[in-house]
């Protein structure tokens, strides 16, 4: 179920860019995907695009509006329901990322049903996924960990699969979370993935593939992390790494939410996530280290760049700052 | 959401004794609770409990029907759904532990609703779990944990809960499978909830408590497991263990359904699973280790459990042959 191309971003009456994190996510991996916006009035969201009805959305050859923006407390207001209901009549297919689904609005569902049009929830996956056999699959994988949640993860794997297609490689994004779905056009949610079933639907994301092909795989939480390290270890075991790129925001004092909780340090992380990428590969290694900086100075961050990798003598990159080629250079 | 008793035990057809283990598993625990069973014609499982009609069960004052045996193809037969609607129209609930759910089958949820009774569908979880938090509870923890799936956490765990009564301590099992459940005759079938909030469902299943107060946890797979290490992982971050109980299988030579996958050695597994629950419990350690010697002679377990005992320095026992006394010794 591929999400079709290109996209209208729907940021609805976004009351800051940070409820429309989901669509600049999107615009700024995808630009050319990414064909205009529509914003309702009230939207303090702005992604640069040229702002479009959904008839002009028309006009341009949209063919999915995407839900790019969390709606307030979970619910849809009539205003978004009537520009979504507009879109499917126009014949655009709905996606969206957020806790409530699309399909379970009345109207927006009777219509996508009346118009023959499809509704992507991906936070829901719908399909069943097998339990994980742990069977050796052909082609090359990397996984981003972190030693959080919010640490780059995403952002790094994005970054390698660039890095890897600007030099002529088979890679290819594998997306675990809502944002990388809409980004990649495809994937699975993982979280939201039963239990029992989270390394078989990485298994079933990443399967096999050619020798020389890359898929380079988003992580999902931290192994450190009370909340989520089940379905980090999940997500481990399932990919079957050969190289993990260990991401980390180094102005982070504790577990994010989680004040009672003191970040690992990058030692012990790499050495835990290794350990478990090895149950399913034995020749899982860390390729290196991505530090999220924003937060540092120029000197700032490029000290502590430095720093982090004369002491774990490990590529360590930011792939905003410096970009990934070093970390590209250590797995080629 | 508390299963009520006395239970009648409903085997169906079962092809063999396996098909009806959860039934066998309830019996075993709770032989109180089970006032009888029901066999169709050709069943080959037999509980030794009385042999009843629903019309019998109801005049001893069944309260819930256990369907207790896997049907074959996950498909429910005509001959089923006659008896159990009988059991709804005489006013029992139902409870199954099965892949099919009582409430798809509409002549089953029809029968329910028009006479105001409850179904159980263990394995599906239907309520909203929190993301876990991590934050400490008051009372004690044990869990049980394993070098593979199938290893006698549950038994394990049970055993435990029991020794520690008879010692008139303040013990509840904790059951986190579907056949658990039953026994318990509440809990929450773990590996079904949905990946996110797996240590959030386990820190509502042991909240907090007395400070004498024990939960004994039922634990789920194996961290060393390919298919289901993220449930694990999940459960003993949510679990915050004051104190793990290793269950290890002694004539197993590989993961239980991946031959492709050898053991971890008693040592590696205490120490990851040790390392695991440190994270959220700061002071948990490896209580003892409980063997499953069902395959070995009495001669060869005892020798087996010397030894272990001897290399590991930990108290080892089997539930069955030798009783959990020694670790609940080495508990309190």
């Amino acid at each position: 179920m591929e999400i079709k191309r290109p996209y209208l971003m729907f940021l609805g009456d976004a009351p800051d860019p940070l409820a429309a994190k989901t669509a600049y996510g999107v615009a700024y991996w995808r630009p050319d995907w990414c064909v205009g916006q529509l914003r309702l009035p009230g939207c303090q969201a702005d992604l640069k695009l040229k702002d479009m009805t959904i008839a002009e959305a028309q006009g341009a050859g949209v063919k999915t509006v995407i839900v790019g923006v969390a709606n307030r407390g979970g619910v849809f207001s009539d205003v978004w329901v009537d520009v979504l209901v507009e879109a499917l009549e126009r014949g655009m297919d709905l996606a969206a990322g957020l806790h409530g689904r699309l399909r379970d609005v009345p109207r927006i569902r009777e219509a996508a049903e009346r118009c023959g049009r499809a509704l992507f929830d991906v936070r829901h996956p719908t399909r069943v996924f097998p339990v994980g056999n742990g069977k050796k699959r052909t082609g090359k994988r990397l996984l981003t960990v972190g030693t959080d949640v919010s640490s780059g993860k995403k952002y790094t794997a994005l970054a390698i699969e660039l890095e890897m297609r600007k030099r002529g490689m088979k890679a290819d994004f594998r997306a675990t979370g809502q944002t990388g779905v809409l980004i990649a056009g495809s994937g699975t949610a993982i979280d939201a993935v039963v239990a029992d079933f989270i390394s078989g639907a990485v298994e079933t994301l990443a399967p096999d593939n050619a020798p020389d092909h890359w898929d380079v795989i988003e992580g999902q939480g931290s192994l450190f992390h009370p909340s989520y390290s089940g379905v980090t270890m999940g997500l481990i075991h399932g990919a079957q790494p050969d190289f993990l790129v260990m991401c980390h925001e180094p102005t982070r004092r504790h577990v994010r939410g989680l004040p009672h909780y003191a970040l690992p340090t990058l030692e012990e992380c790499i050495e835990a996530n290794v350990w478990a990428a090895r149950r399913t590969n034995p020749a899982a290694k860390c390729a290196g280290i991505s530090l999220n900086t924003w937060q540092l100075s120029e000197a700032d961050a490029l000290r502590t760049i430095d720093e982090i990798e004369n002491r774990l003598g490990l590529p360590t990159v930011d792939s905003v700052r410096t970009g990934t080629a070093k970390i590209v250079d250590a797995v080629v």
